[in-house]
């Protein structure tokens, strides 16, 4: 199996399906191709949210904003999963959530010359990901971990990295009462996605059981459900990938709280009875 | 093969698949996970119109703006056809196209407590499709209406459900003259799709063969084609459903005609000439 | 394998699936969906892009806003693939790429009455992409281009094409100095993709090396990434298809340029330096 993602939109992913083709009749299974442009770090966040779901596969992720730079092209071995993406840090939250306990082993691809500046999903990491996934076979004992640790290091093409980029996504600051309650968050905005919800790092359970917090100073209810709050009124959330979010109901949280990715956001408990 | 149905948008379908990958290689094929939000009205209609062109399959569809509270998870078999849904309505109306001469049998899921509260298409009912279609096998002989209602029977976590929710899609009224023929419909709007096109539950051949129509005492030309009126122009046209359409040529048929999913539209018939 | 192209959104392809999966089980890959709507030029634009990365394979592609017409249903061998398309020509320019050196031979299909007025998709395209696909079986032999002639030659509802509508992608005119170098050219804009990025004929290597050219008289600056330029500043860059496209950095080239799909666009060389 090889997922597929991108910030590519369409047709361009089928593309790279093509040339995967021409080398391996694994099945494809696309993650998302309407990532946020050229952010790695919102990347990372999904991928640690979806891929931790997945058998033993060859996850292939291009959100790429270095293409045509020198930024090397990466391979990383999580457990018995393989990560193909470029080497701007966006494997490596995934890559520990796929790992577990098992080792991380990031490679290096030497890569010939692309045919195209721009296009190194279809020139570099499709074909990359579709020969690591055919050098596995489908014997069932190459997709252990040392099974894909041993296919690996069989590639001619593979050296070892010596230093890759990491991206560390951020977590909070978690301020608590002499009970050791938390009484106030500094978070941060991890992602925002197509609806406008803004993703923050903060946990979810530091706002479970609370009826209202402050968003930065701003006074808002929270909710498990858009539909508790009345249409484009504000509401704070816990979204399936456990995480705080900053909502609009039936409207877009990014404009109506004013945050973007990598902005900090303070929440702070408040016991308002209304 | 499972169908998956969904409003989630991406990337969160892929996290049902990663999970329905670690119990079944069965194929796995999207009908759509931009439907309407959170509405089951729109899926349902959506979902009689597509699942009927295929072969036997279990299809899983969540549109769920009940998640979280205590609706219950169903499987419908319809015929040698399985809907995996929450208890919403939304399953009915296409397990009735599905079955047709066939039996509807609804099965309650006991489900353990999910691991969210908010994402039981990942944790609740991709699970279940998943498990139901590797009961199923590839035996041909469990394809058929009685295999699977046989396979059904045998599972532990199902039970026969008493009173499922039900969902019935309108039927319009229609006026005719002493001669029979239709002379005004009393109809409703079913969904509004992507493009601002409406979709009524007006059947088309009530207004085929005419040149003019008042929608909701408006006067409109019917048209077999988008082009046949000038670019921001209204007209009326049959839809691939086989349903009346309020749409206007490059632009959204529900701002111009003020309408939206639940309104009524009266469709009279008008002997303009011009 | 059978890919699939439209505009059709959503969800209306999955209805074509599951029409083609009452016939066979070869994989199914989708080029897009979101095509422009009712634009053969652009879908023939991409396709040529995006197809010949793939191994033999029938392609489907149903970009038709002549549907409910009587223009032709077609199937078009090109070497070893094949081409499923309503004629309006945009099979033409796809098969000249995937033929290479091959022979290109239209056929037109003998269908039966389709279902439907206006989704000649479901009913008649993926039927026929369907039993084409079935019939060549999956003996590696008949994945020749001869195998491919003689299993469409075998089919009793396909007799030779006359007079094909076809559709060629217009050349730029390049104007050159005494030394041959290129001092201008007049494009044309072939497509618009949805991110507004303007797509023209102009192969790429007229404009490498260059910092600065005129955009109809707009003096702009070449750049090889988005980021090159602030944001909301139009820039030339050459896209991943090798031409020269018309963007603005987080913003819309379309409206910044005011060019649309068939409108011409003359490219000047200038030697600013600033």
């Amino acid at each position: 199996m090889i997922t597929l993602t991108s910030d590519f939109g369409s047709p361009y992913p089928a593309a790279m399906k093509g040339v995967i083709r021409r080398h391996t009749d694994a099945e494809l299974i696309d993650v998302a191709h309407d990532l946020p442009r050229g952010d790695p770090r919102a990347a990372a966040f999904w991928l640690r949210f979806v891929l931790p779901e997945f058998p033993p596969a060859v996850h292939c992720a291009v959100i790429d904003p270095g293409v045509g730079t020198d930024r090397d092209a990466l391979v990383v071995r999580a457990g018995s999963h393989v990560l193909v993406a470029p080497d701007n840090g966006l494997a490596m939250p995934p890559a520990r959530a796929l790992a577990d306990e098992g080792e991380i082993e990031p490679f290096v691809v030497d890569a010939d010359e692309p045919a195209s500046e721009t296009f190194h999903g279809r020139d570099v990491f499709a074909p990359v990901a579709a020969r690591i996934r055919d050098g596995l076979g489908d014997d069932p004992a190459t997709a252990t971990a040392e099974g894909v640790a041993e296919t690996l290091a069989a590639m001619d093409d593979l050296s070892p990295a010596g230093d890759p980029v990491d991206l560390v996504l951020p977590d909070p600051t978690v301020e608590r009462d002499d009970a050791g309650e938390p009484v106030a968050v500094e978070g941060e905005v991890l992602a925002v996605d197509r609806f406008g919800n803004v993703v923050t790092n903060v946990p979810g359970e530091l706002i479970r059981g609370r009826d209202w917090v402050r968003i930065n100073d701003e006074l808002t209810p929270v909710a498990e459900t858009f539909g508790a709050v009345d249409k484009g009124d504000r509401l704070v959330t816990v979204g399936s990938h456990g995480y705080v979010e900053c909502d609009v109901n039936d409207g877009r949280g990014d404009g109506a709280f004013d945050l973007r990715p990598g902005d900090s956001v303070r929440i702070v408990a408040d016991n308002v009875s209304v």
